[in-house]
């Protein structure tokens, strides 16, 4: 029984997915959905991709899942982008129809590219497409260069792959080589990207990559 | 219906724990949880801790929970203890007849202390508790200071917090002070670590405390 309710769950998030999907494809709103662990650094991600795609002249809003807290919100509105908190309450990721919501609560007009920041957790949000263009999963040099082999769906699934805090590289025992081998073994054929929030290194590729997305939204 | 399914899936786990429980109490076992992020440094955490307590002249043994991978169970017998490796197949945490399962493929006869790493994740295994005598969160430095704030149920019903890699302090903005206030905050009662398991730094302190709680339960 538990199975079936899953089943049913997981249906009618799709079916809430593809609205999504379909409400943006008529507004020519490219959908970023990051996903990654707690603290890997997809706020420090966001934020600089704000910076930077604004000063290309791009425009931005954002939606922020968390558990609790208005922190992330906060963090974006003073990177420049307006943003929409979603907080959970206790749930380990969003769903389609959070999202939803959200965005009619968002002023939509003008806006080119929407970024929605799942909870934070490795797992739950695997199953739960919330009809994005695109997901990536934002991994962290600190969490260990075996993530990949030890949370497969997040890394198989993602359509893109960021290993941030690269910075750290020299005081930690992470071996980059293998990290991005097993992301390979998972997944080949998704774009990669190894950037720092701090030094900014990777930063333009990932946003030159976002801009080739736009484009071929025809944005 | 997703309400009572979830009741009494809760139901059935409470049970499960406090069978455990009995059985650990029964035989003079102290059992102790850790939850934290993937990446946090729970295995790692374990491997400084089996050393120590070990030398100790105590003897432990490990149940590791994963999605996926053997990693941690190599790991932790490297460092020389023998350990269960739980794989979830895609659950996003561990629950407690997963545990007893575990429990009864390993050889008790001698065991004073048992470890069990849940799954990284800071949001699932809150709700299930295995039975264990004391329930850690463990979260790391390069995590960042805000962690009790967005993550706040993992840390207001944990039992003890470890702050871990506190050797990248001198590399990352982390403010100890703001993250330790937040603790405080949710759950002032609970005993708090600071360690690192690159310089030893604060295990020799969190071994202590554990060998107290092996006194209190009369091993």
């Amino acid at each position: 029984m538990r199975v079936e309710v899953m089943k049913r769950v997981l249906g009618s998030n799709e079916a809430a997915a593809q609205a999504n999907r379909k409400f943006w494809d008529d507004n020519g709103i490219l959908v970023l959905d990051f996903m990654g662990s707690p603290g890997s650094g997809k706020t420090s991600v966001f934020e600089r991709m704000i910076r930077e795609l604004t000063q290309r002249g791009r425009s931005l809003k954002v939606i922020e899942g968390d558990v609790a807290s208005t922190n992330d919100a906060r963090r974006i509105e003073q990177a420049g982008a307006e943003a929409f908190q979603i907080n959970t309450g206790g749930a380990c990721h969003l769903h389609a129809a959070m999202v939803s919501r959200a965005m009619q609560q968002l002023d939509l007009d003008g806006v080119q590219i929407m970024l929605i920041e799942n909870v934070g957790n490795l797992v739950c949000p695997t199953a739960f497409l919330l009809g994005a263009h695109f997901r990536f999963v934002v991994a962290s040099v600190p969490e260990g260069d075996d993530k990949p082999e030890k949370y497969p769906v997040a890394f198989r699934e993602a359509d893109g792959i960021i290993l941030n805090k690269i910075d750290l590289l020299p005081h930690l025992p992470f071996d980059a080589d293998k990290f991005w081998e097993l992301c390979d073994q998972l997944n080949s054929e998704a774009p990669k990207f190894a950037v720092s929030c701090t030094t900014g290194e990777g930063l333009d590729t990932l946003c030159d990559f976002i801009e080739e997305q736009l484009a071929q939204l025809g944005g």
